[in-house]
């Protein structure tokens, strides 16, 4: 497990602003799962926000129904294979959890915190079941979220290790890993 | 004005895929704007939809919820500036199209293609008022797609030159450049 320490809430949205694939961890009734989405992001900074499309066919949606509950894990580059393979494995077929390392509990939801991951913010679902149906698109209020100090701290992400960096998928096992940061 | 190709319409997710910052560009009965926004994420793939947060004080929302049409263009790291001067100023008290170059004209709907960009979702808003007045969350299919095809061609990004890349706001005007690519 990586060192975490608390992100203050309002900077929660940081961790998610620049646009990098998450996993989405879930739990319900003693089963769990992870699943990747590339199609996350911020939606509102005090009490931070989030929005995520849960496809209706996983079981990461039938556990963040049931439970009202996920984590955003923000997996780094060492972790990018690990993403491709929850990200294109059911839940429903294998115990994902064979693979993925599980790190503490988390503070104020059920689900699991992924191990070696660079930030998690847990989230509390925001019940709208329109766009839920609709979109598949889960809108949620982030109730804890954290770093690893390494590489976040005082609001800022920061990459000094090349295979700590968060990542970002394109499509086909292909992601770009995030680049240099500058500033203008 | 760069080269702009079609992209074809199940293959316009992975403009967004990755997680740029965009530009929102919007036009309504002879007014303009162009706005920067982190928050962004594709919603579906075909037909192509897309999320977005546009917040209620901004001249870019009035200017969509009338026309019920925007366009979301990819700056490149060129234009970081510039994306950082129009998420900051409002067009209700400048004419940010004064820095901001116009391209051609879009084919499906009447706002502006930001010129320079790398891609372009030209997109109709999905009329969806509890979560446009609640969370200022706007979702849209995208009607057609453009990309500069020096960076983006055959459905993926590619980046032979460290400027023309996209770029991912961070905060308090830094950003990252879209990094290495590479496969798992």
């Amino acid at each position: 497990m990586n060192a975490r320490v608390a992100v203050p809430l309002p900077k929660a949205y940081r961790l998610l602003n620049h646009g990098p694939t998450v996993l989405v961890s879930s739990a319900h009734a003693g089963r769990r799962n992870v699943m990747a989405a590339a199609w996350n992001m911020a939606l509102d900074f005090d009490p931070p926000k989030v929005a995520v499309v849960i496809d209706k066919s996983t079981l990461t949606r039938e556990l963040v129904e049931a439970s009202g509950e996920f984590v955003l894990n923000v997996p780094s580059r060492q972790q990018a294979a690990l993403t491709l393979a929850v990200g294109t494995q059911s839940g429903r077929e294998i115990d994902k959890f064979a693979k993925v390392g599980v790190g503490e509990t988390a503070s104020m939801v059920g689900a699991p915190l992924i191990e070696g991951c660079l930030g998690w913010l847990e989230c509390r679902v925001i019940v709208e079941p329109h766009i839920q149906q609709t979109y598949d698109l889960f809108l949620a209020e982030v109730v804890a979220a954290w770093a690893d100090p390494a590489v976040f701290s005082n609001g800022r992400w920061h990459f000094p290790d090349a295979q700590q960096r968060s990542i970002h998928y394109q499509a086909g096992g292909s992601f770009f890993a995030t680049g240099d940061a500058f500033e203008v």
